[in-house]
């Protein structure tokens, strides 16, 4: 019934239907400055709800926000000699203010391990102040040359999490926790994307960072997107910006610091690891609209049984949106296609006077017929089933996708199309750079149980290989 | 029992005094570039609170968030004169990004009426398409001379709304709904601050609205504080972005605009508005924590009948907050009271022995004794009341406090300790340069009824002087 021609197909031009979904569904634009973006209502209704999902585990994990300033001195940078370099190609300074020259550059950040390390210097005095954990909500800066919604952008959103400790073993045990608890949690639960969880090799490793334990996904063109990280930064912040504490026996003590962090990115990783050629499909769990409820008609009678389904899915916690726009009716459906919501409920006249009304699965297509006093119950059931089937659908993707390999050539092949992986006893400086020079990059260091493994030293650790995003 | 010289006490010394409870209550710190705030997580949680509660009232008034762009091209701000002349000396200029210099210097966004005027300009084809309600949560930089945390700071976070409406009637109806139905509503009942509305002078004006709307509160020193503003633009931003529409006669009309914020300065408008010797007051309906529990001993009966009450509370929709820390008690309390915290429960092994826990009213100090089962219902009665009679108290500050007088000259003499009402009539532009050279502003014009006029040339209006933030 829907018009099947709005977005180019997947098959045809991946990276064509991925701007088309953005664009229909009304998700963001570029902004005028080179490689920033304009989140859209419809984009940004799905970010508050990551927003919401990741902070509410983020406070449970025991972190409290607070918020640092978007100006950082140029010289903060410089003290962490493997930061600055990692970053200085990316900034964007600040070099007037108040309509006068500045004596000191101002950087605009592009992360805030610098800044905060200065405060967690001021604020820590003893072991009873610690560990301190905190996080903030925030935009940081860095220019990309090759921008692309939500993926690569020069301005992005995010939540940045940074922690002092007493030891390693708890530094390296809180950036564990955050990365099943807060990240891994929220992306098989509520995002339904299935994970391979590892450290990255050294050389794909966060500025600073002693290691780095990322989460990736596979998208639906077989490439990988890194979701979220998190760093064991060691001793480094803590040396250059003098973080220490006193122990319990008195003595001045360096800190362990480590960091973590999720962005808008994320939204990018929704519309690619789930959407097809109808555009988004938005796991209900995560959805800002679950259901959304269509009269077909605009008459008075099927308006009125729409707002009270509408109340009634309301008050059952669904979260439901009411069309009574009076476009054509098959422009509507395919508009709230294209946006992904999971359930679309038709109230039409006809079916109103058999006291039902016609349901369709955004991720199937299947079409049911329910009882009118029974739609809030039923969807809260198949929002679930929804929800369950997604995942399992993105999972099956993934393992078909991803194949055992017994070399590095053989692995550059398979990453055309999906994910390969092999031993890291294969990988050499040489192979990673055969490798990179074909645009495959080491997503992540596993255990052969997948389980993320302490260093990239361990014995009989596999990797997996694959092109990105 | 508690000490009461941590702080400078008011009367000696307001902005001392302020200085003192924004450090000792942990609400920020001054950042490294000048001007610039670091909200510590104490602030962080009441701003969230201020968030939440303001953005459920701008989502029930109809408009979307979403998010623009950080920079913005410095010929955009130049489209609208007045705009441009306003903005030019409290700018922030990246001159240099991504290694090179910039062939157009970007401008940190002191506002965002240019960018979003560009995109509404797109997204706007016909009179459906309005009214156009947005909102966007962000940072925004206006370099400041003379910093003040959470007053003035050269980096500050806000909401600020972006309307585009059909005619001038719809527009001005939206503002005024805002202001009411999303500021008013939370300043009275929420931050428990009573407030005075009208409309701003022209010379107080924001740069390029025809109309100003303005919320005034009275803080305990008697001086005013803006504590949000909301703006009739009529098409002076239309004009300059070409925001049209076509209308249902098929012409192509100019919109008509408003746009509208609050800040982080709400923040210190809530430390001014209820803060006393001991430090701030946090009315419960805004308070992150509403209730703290305090162990007296650290013994394990002790602790065990604090974890009950604290989960009873939660249960009961309580924020409640456990300290087991195992510092002074008597430090504790103190800290508790600096935060501003409406109740203390104190829980010791001797009251246990009763079945009682003993409770203190930060507002008045009043001690209750209550029985241990029925905390959770007490709490909420007593929350409820503490926050009618933190509201009544301010009222009466500032109704004693606000004077009528029938000369320009008395006005003077009143502001100096609070705020003057007098004939509008009196003020002309030399009687408003007179008070503005003794740092006495018109705060706001109102109607005799104190409702909020639609222009400075109403007849017979009444003006509101003081010394403001």
């Amino acid at each position: 019934m829907a018009s099947k021609s709005v977005l180019t197909p997947q098959s045809e031009d991946f990276p064509r239907w991925y701007q088309d979904v953005v664009a229909k569904a009304e998700m963001a634009d570029n902004g005028p400055v080179r490689g920033t973006m304009v989140i859209r209502p419809y984009g940004y209704a799905i970010w508050e709800r990551i927003q919401r999902e990741i902070d509410d585990r983020i406070k449970l994990a025991g972190a409290q926000n607070a918020y640092f300033p978007l100006f950082i001195p140029e010289s903060y940078l410089s003290r962490e000699a493997e930061h600055v370099e990692g970053f200085s190609p990316e900034l964007a300074v600040v070099t007037h203010a108040g309509g006068e020259e500045l004596a000191e550059p101002i950087v605009v950040r592009p992360t805030s391990e610098t800044v905060i390390g200065e405060f967690m210097a001021k604020w820590i005095q003893s072991y009873r102040d610690l560990p301190l954990l905190l996080n903030q909500w925030a935009n940081v800066v860095r220019w990309e040359l090759r921008p692309r919604l939500f993926l690569r952008s020069s301005e992005f959103l995010w939540q940045e999490g940074h922690t002092a400790h007493a030891s390693y073993e708890d530094a390296q045990a809180y950036a564990n926790k955050i990365h099943l608890e807060v990240y891994n949690d929220f992306l098989n639960e509520v995002l339904a994307v299935p994970t391979f969880l590892g450290i990255k090799p050294p050389r794909e490793r966060f500025a600073g960072a002693i290691n780095t334990l990322t989460c990736e996904g596979m998208m639906r063109d077989g490439k990988a997107l890194q979701l979220a990280t998190s760093h064991e930064l060691g001793q480094n912040f803590a040396r250059a910006f003098e973080i220490y504490y006193q122990s319990e026996e008195g003595q001045a003590e360096l800190c362990y610091t480590t960091s973590w962090g999720s962005s808008t990115r994320l939204v990018g990783g929704l519309i690619m690891a789930h959407g097809d050629d109808q555009g988004l499909l938005v796991p209900p769990r995560l959805a800002p609209t679950q259901v959304v409820v269509i009269a077909v008609r605009d008459e008075p009678e099927v308006n009125e049984a729409c707002e009270r389904l509408q109340a009634q899915l309301i008050a059952q916690g669904v979260r439901s949106t009411l069309d009574r726009s009076r476009g054509s009716f098959g422009r509507r459906v395919t508009d709230w296609e294209i946006k992904g919501v999971p359930l679309r409920v038709e109230v039409g006249p006809r079916d109103l006077n058999e006291g039902v009304v016609s349901v369709t699965r955004r991720d199937n297509g299947e079409k049911l017929t329910w009882p009118l006093a029974g739609v809030a119950q039923e969807a809260t059931k198949l929002l679930a089933t929804i929800q369950r089937d997604l995942y399992a659908r993105a999972l099956e993707w993934r393992d078909v996708n991803t194949l055992d390999v017994p070399s590095v050539v053989e692995a550059i092949d398979v990453a055309q199309t999906g994910f390969a992986k092999l031993s890291w006893d294969l990988v050499g400086a040489s192979e990673e750079a055969q490798m990179n020079n074909e645009a495959v990059t080491v997503r992540c260091l596993q255990r052969a149980d997948g389980s993320i493994p302490e260093s990239e030293l361990e014995n009989d650790l596999l990797c997996i290989v694959a092109k990105s995003y």
